[in-house]
């Protein structure tokens, strides 16, 4: 009866025997016949349930096509590709869907629109089944094109039993799964597909309040003020010069607020002496949205430097050109004349820390970009995000210090009592530069680094447990 | 008999048990052997089959050569690493691979090159043998330099016993796999590494096609108007000049057929009253090719950004405004002479809105990534993609009629009667963007909505089927 | 007692018989609660190993905690997530893990900080064990944000059977494995995560060692000889100017240098009329960081692009500017005055090279990102980097000789008897590109096709073998 040799001759002996499996699925939209064709693809069997087996529009070659009834009993995974408005009938189907695994695929159009979730409700219909929410973040276009190799996808439900054979089926489709636990969990799954840029509305929402204040400030202290007390009009600076004014002070800003919750985060440890406790809310959100912060800033430092590419070619440029060339001969001056060195200096220095800034800002965008970031070592990653991204924020800072070097002290610089735009934006990053200065301190670094590879300060003797662990 | 305790003590011993799986690679040749040391790095042991196996070069550590034929009798899976010029060797040796998966990964160096596939050619030199074609997309370097994680492979052949045995053995190596059906598709997995570009061919043919009219027409109408009806020789614009203006005109028309299908297929859907009919075929190729053209318009941009940084260095720029200053001067104009505060506006509008348009293409261009598409959900990359995709377009085609603004009604402008490029450019995204509106008008947006929605104008009794599926 | 039946209706049998396998992890710091959350959400059941079972802080839910020797003895496959130096511990339970498999996760701060790798050390201390070192690429944060799909890791151990329990299992959280050998590999392991730019060593220190030697030359050439013979103090050259003509040039060089190896590697297979022979490992090496040679190239080159935009604005230009229109006035000379038809045909065909070269690197870079390059079949990266990447460096180099057409005769040019910097950045794109010419004469190209087909020139008898082969 034991056949060893067959073993090696026949080492196909057991995918030969298994029939591969059946796989139901109900309804034949879009998203059904996508799904079809890819467990088609992946080796299964397919059959649909459907009202109208006979005029259900065209399916993926090789499936069948049965009634709802038919269908459900001939599988024991059974895909729900159906509206949620229509699972009504699901309640009248329940004796052949008994001990059956419904995979509950469905979204919705907005967030809340029901009482409880799509898959709660299937599974309050058909209390025989095991409903598994999970594969809902999977397009029909993704399906259809074969674009899931190492997608990462969602289950929960309350049958592991039933989970773990949707999770099968979920690998051998090439996709990674999550199991998110019970069926409670199907509403946050169902929200998943709805969020629109959520981790980057705080963010954004801080980006365009900076924008607005700096644009009013600094519209009141150019245009209003030369309209009021000089009485010219210089409002077409509204468009270029404002907005070059406005996106560097906030990409500055932006970039300062990147590396500041990192700071708060360590003196809070050394005030604490311990990492085990939890951050506040306020800060943890603040840090899980920095990469979004300084990729807005590097947008902005984008439009910041092609505003500067462009200022030669203005026209308002142009004609304070001409002008200035026009007085230096009407006041009949000799050439060669006067060439200013320190001008040359300070300007060529602040245009090449501008550039060197800009370029690291690029640096770091780059390795932001997931395929890349991925490619990195964590140490890479760690010594381009921190170091570089320090660095970044020094020459960035510098160069702003460099603009106003020669006007702060000049009491023309402060219109109507008021700070240039500049000097404001400084404020932060110098804060950051100056406390991380502080914890790079020898003493202060020493103690920091003990706490975060688990030393703690005030109870001695929980201390070795802590320190033994990775 | 059952030792169920075992279980808990011994869980490895079913792997314990197996012997890892012997497979046999014919061919020493680079893809061979990457192919043995990827195998050996996944757990499988590996024997080569070679015609001298004493003087085969080195083989990867731990691999195992013997003659073809031994080397076929103790592995049931073979791969054939070997031109398919030297296929006829295999005939004689059918006896010792009968029963035998046979894998075939030849490519070939042109397409049609021999009246049948290579595959199906194995095939009937050994017809008692499996033939599965499949993995000849993968490269001896990728092999080599372990970059498979997440590949996507396709497989196809007669026998489903033998395409899942080479199923699992490329999912053990990290590799997504997609089953296209019989050997008959064989040509076409053939085929598909000889592929270049494939989809760019239509967008880039539309792209130079363009571009060679523009050129051309405003040749005509710039340099060649210049030296004949004025005498002047103006053809060093040729390089600079005349590429800023085609290749902004271009990359506008061409973000415009971006746009363009999507509307067609809403007036096609809202004339037919369903989207259960097929679009016609020029049209569904048009639409899966928008993003090349977006590609095309964004590299057009960048070309004419970076042509428009440069202009203010160019020796006729600056010879115009050194010309400008001293005919000023020559006139004996005072200073500070005539601000026109309308050019001011009008000129720095015009850059803005290019500035940002620029801002926004760049922004389409990094979410059409791979990786950054990937990470994104349906929702938000059809936001940036529709959204913000219709509002570059918006932007630049303002930028277009901001650009001609005082200028169309002067009869200088159409020189030898022809309309400037920068007019003829504006009438696609112009058209566009007035059917785009015309989709979005409530009464449209609606019909349109619910005929998306599965719901038929004409067929009422097949409407609730349709429209109860995902 | 043979239900056929029963499997069509009861595919899940399987699943539901085995009970989820149970994990066990020592240790309950970062990595540890990381390490659990993934694999309670991939469906094993986990237990920790404390010392402290009461009083470990917040672990994942769902998760069992007892004392090392409990937990030992409830599961197979141990992770020991504890730090090196406080493995001492795991001597004293040997006897509770004879059998087991260990998983060390384990890193060190720095290379060589012990004389053997920590998993020999781990091996020692129990040697009833089976260790397996791994997965100690991953960190904490990855495996919290679920950002393992498709992630590449490193096995190795001496028992066979134990890296295929945890090569299962590491499957299952969708990893790829690859399977580095015995445990004596388990230092090389150790070290990967401790690389910080390997390969990015090599082409940065040459561009390193170029930037200084061209910046030292070319201040002596330019700023110290203006000083010395003229007199004058240009010393604010050296920020921009001097960074706008040793970055262009050390670029230029670097991509050539790309090109090189390839020519090089042709005319050594064609000297040895083999493909059969290793390269030297100087050959070897450069190739291998010849992506991360073109990258710093390109950096460098958008670096003098960006350099170039901002030339305009800068003061001494401005300056410059000013001081040609007053001396145009002084001399009295009329408008419009003489345009130089050859200089303006020279600068713009300068720019538009120029322009070009750097669209086309841009390119190459984007086609270097993983993502890009991972969805181009192998013939169309081929295509790019070799075609395209020729193409470029053509350009660039002509963009190069067209910036000294005419001053090359010049002796004035020769300041201090040295040539210009231009001149010797032409030298090794010029060589590569000339010998990249000789290449493809056709009567060299066939004999290299033929060689790289595997053909060989000094062994007729072997021929036929190799040929034969993929």
């Amino acid at each position: 009866m034991m056949k060893p040799e067959s073993v090696l001759l026949h080492p196909l002996g057991t995918a030969a025997a298994a029939v591969s499996e059946m796989l139901c699925i109900f309804g034949t939209g879009d998203l059904g016949r996508s799904l079809g064709l890819r467990l088609l693809q992946s080796g299964y069997r397919v059959v649909y349930g459907s009202r109208r087996p006979h005029s259900c529009g065209p399916l993926p070659q090789g499936a069948q096509v049965m009634s709802h009834a038919e269908a459900a009993q001939s599988a024991s995974l059974i895909f729900i590709c159906v509206h949620r408005e229509h699972y009504a009938f699901l309640e009248t189907m329940a004796s052949h869907l008994k001990e059956k695994v419904l995979v509950d695929l469905s979204n919705n159009l907005k967030k809340n629109l029901y009482p409880e979730a799509n898959a709660a409700y299937l599974q309050r219909l058909v209390p025989g089944a095991a409903v598994v929410k999970g594969l809902n973040t999977l397009s029909a276009w993704a399906l259809q094109n074969g674009l899931l190799a190492g997608k990462q996808v969602y289950l929960c439900g309350d049958s592991a039993e039933a989970k773990q054979a949707v999770a099968e089926m979920s690998t051998k489709l090439g996709l990674t799964v999550l199991d998110k636990g019970s069926l409670s969990a199907a509403r946050e799954l169902e929200d998943f597909p709805l969020q629109l840029f959520q981790e980057w509305r705080l963010p954004l929402r801080v980006a365009v309040g900076l924008i607005a204040f700096f644009f009013f400030y600094l519209l009141i202290r150019d245009v209003i003020y030369a309209y009021v007390e000089q009485g010219k009009d210089i409002s077409f600076r509204i468009t270029v010069a404002l907005g070059n004014k406005v996106f560097p002070i906030v990409s500055l800003i932006m970039l300062s607020l990147c590396y500041l919750p990192g700071v708060i985060a360590a003196f809070l440890q050394l005030y604490r002496g311990t990492k085990y406790r939890r951050f506040p809310d306020w800060l943890n959100r603040w840090m899980l949205c920095r990469k979004q912060m300084g990729l807005i800033a590097l947008g902005l430092a984008f439009l910041h430097a092609i505003y500067t590419f462009v200022t030669p070619t203005r026209y308002s440029v142009r004609h304070k050109l001409i002008s200035l060339v026009v007085d230096e001969m009407k006041n009949n001056k000799t050439t060669p004349f006067y060439f200013d060195n320190t001008e040359a200096w300070g300007q060529d220095s602040f245009y090449v820390l501008g550039i060197l800034g800009f370029f690291l800002y690029v640096l770091l965008g780059l390795t932001s970009l997931p395929s890349v970031g991925g490619s990195l070592s964590w140490r890479e990653f760690n010594f381009i995000q921190s170091k570089l991204g320090h660095l970044t924020l020094i020459i960035c800072t510098t160069h702003g210090y460099i603009y106003g070097w020669n006007k702060f002290l000049q009491p023309s610089t402060y219109k109507w009592y008021t700070p240039p735009g500049y000097m404001l934006c400084l404020i932060v990053p110098s804060v950051v530069l100056v406390l991380k200065a502080l914890v790079l301190l020898p003493c202060v670094d020493r103690t920091l680094t003990r706490i975060r590879q688990g030393w703690e300060r005030k109870q001695p003797d929980e201390e070795m447990v802590k320190a033994t662990n990775l």
